[in-house]
């Protein structure tokens, strides 16, 4: 019986991985829960899953928790904190981390720490932090299983195959719901607008990101850390139906590529049962969605925000964290409608040329980073 | 260094292994080449390649050759079982088969008779005789590698994972020549047209298969022994780009493909330096190429051959080398002009009928069966 921690419980990971577990019954059994503020879904999850304990950010949520937790005996933590307390606390093998953005770091760095796989929704950790936490299971023993759609996909490809095959990584991306949008009109684009991804349903921080192709930068940095690359090793690929999920080309020319359909049930199940797959009953191919697949270059001028992933990977160190954070309160203030669309990747790009670099940074200096980019992005948006 | 024997080596098949081996001249070596009848081309090979000994099926070619290669000190097999006494004869590390039908199995056995890794371009031989060919390699340790490029992609698919995490392969098919014609513009068909393949450049017998898809059919048989699946779980796909050279689809719902220019020195180079892969300087990835893939399902109405793999396989035993027997008689009937393209699958379907079938048969046996096949189809035609 394989013991999950599932972070980020609530939000749209933690319910397909729900999904997911409930396939799995014979074979993992939920030991922790983690959300943000959604008493009432975290309420229903624990009469679902019965976990040793619970986390939640949220005071308020807390209290809303506490006497329906005791009286069932589960443990509470609470506070910013509480995911890690949780991952250090109650033993797990594995630890999906489904939590949205840099706060996700903590509770990454605590499951490795304990030697337990990390299956990783969480890109921000890997972006801010890779080589660090890439040292962290290499002494633990705790595995980096991504749960991304693209570097699942290259991690499936890359199975059985010494890292000196690899020529190139393909990224690849839907374009998101502006792909064919001209410039001019990427002015007046509105939250609204951004949150209506072609192919996949995702949360809106990762829908914001997928219309500015942001997520690919962030993918960047991830993929160098993840797979030993270098970012000239690195190529995004346009692919608007979202089938192919990302290719591996070698060095003698073969490429292999993952597809399936878009659905992150998918990499959420490989990472789970990996180095088994877990059997399912959905999900299987279907002519109708591999009838065309289509592929074009990204649009550089129109999506900034691709050459800011190679830029941040480039310079690697605290780069990635200062992407990450100036993005966050770039999207967020996006997604207030506080900030035009069109001035995430500026925001972003001020970022990185202004608060300090650390080539190698311990994880006092990252998050030092974080906090400067988000002060830089704050500021800049002003 | 790797000893290798080239067989078939001034056919389609043989002259691209030289251009790979050509790159592969630091870590491999041809130690004996084995052709039917051209001797002007075998000789500038032998001056080409050096190797130890060389074989020819023709008796008037071998007379060519005799001098020459007396004075050079090159060992001469002559016959119609040239090859394999080449193969028994002299030392390799690997055995690249690419001599064109049923009289390719003799080598097959012989150089996994000898532990060699047999590199398959012949499908013929896995037609014909894979379980018997599979448990040969497993007594003597030496490993089948697929050259087919279905088969190959297949093979690179299925590369660190569990025989039990499949659930179905996936064969791709250019569609051929006659893709989208009307069933009555294919009773006219001529051979020049049967060889006009859109995206491959192959031989004659190939190429035909590749319009009757007949080599669907082969493969079927071909893919049931090489990765011990049953025949229900082969699907066979139209993709007419010929850019993912098949799919393999995982119990989780994972796809992976494996993809590339369609060149028949992707799947050589595979499998001469498996488990490595050799760096090449040409066949990279090209947008222009891989701009839109597109898939449909065969239509069995007007291409009944991929039915009769189906019937093959399930049958086993000796139902591959009549399948295989009768569509060599047949394809060398309608290039001489003797046989209509339509009558091709019927005279297959007939000996598959009429042959008695032996499921569990000897090497004798599937001789014998080959032999039986051959009348029928030739008495079918007639």
């Amino acid at each position: 019986m394989r013991r999950v921690h599932l972070l980020g419980s609530t939000g749209s990971i933690g319910r397909t991985s729900e999904r997911v577990l409930e396939e799995m019954a014979a074979t993992h059994r939920v030991v922790g829960l983690a959300a943000r503020r959604d008493a009432k879904a975290l309420l229903a999850q624990v009469e679902r899953w019965r976990p040793q304990a619970v986390a939640i950010v949220d005071p308020d949520s807390a209290e809303e928790l506490a006497r329906p937790l005791a009286s069932r005996g589960v443990r509470l933590f609470v506070g910013a904190d509480a995911a890690e307390e949780l991952v250090v606390a109650i033993d797990a093998d594995v630890v999906l981390n489904g939590i949205v953005g840099a706060r996700g770091l903590g509770a990454s760095f605590a499951a490795l720490r304990r030697g337990a796989d990390l299956a990783l929704a969480n890109k921000e950790s890997m972006v801010m932090a890779g080589p660090l936490l890439g040292r962290e299971a290499q002494r633990s023993g705790g595995r980096i299983l991504p749960v991304d759609s693209e570097h699942s996909a290259i991690f499936q490809c890359l199975q059985g195959e010494p890292a000196s095959s690899v020529r190139r990584l393909m990224l690849t991306a839907s374009g998101g719901p502006f792909r064919t949008t001209p410039a001019a009109d990427l002015e007046q684009v509105t939250p609204a607008q951004a949150l209506r991804h072609p192919t996949w349903s995702m949360g809106a921080k990762i829908s914001v990101d997928s219309a500015t192709l942001m997520n690919k930068a962030l993918e960047i940095v991830e993929a160098t850390s993840l797979f030993s690359v270098v970012p000239e090793q690195i190529t995004v690929l346009i692919h608007p139906q979202s089938i192919i999920h990302s290719m591996v080309e070698f060095v003698d020319g073969s490429i292999l590529a993952q597809l399936g359909v878009p659905d992150m049930a998918v990499p959420i199940r490989h990472a789970l049962s990996h180095p088994q797959r877990h059997a399912t009953a959905h999900g299987y191919f279907e002519l109708a969605r591999f009838r065309s697949l289509t592929f074009e270059e990204p649009d550089l001028a129109r999506f900034p925000a691709i050459e800011l992933g190679y830029r941040a990977a480039r310079l690697g160190g605290t780069a990635g964290a200062v992407l990450n954070a100036a993005n966050e309160v770039a999207v967020e203030a996006f997604l207030q409608g506080e900030l035009p669309f069109q001035r995430i990747a500026p925001t972003v790009a001020a970022a990185l040329d202004r608060v300090a670099h650390v080539s190698e940074p311990t994880l006092a200096e990252v998050h030092a980073a974080d906090r400067a980019a988000r002060l830089e992005a704050t500021a800049c948006r002003c």
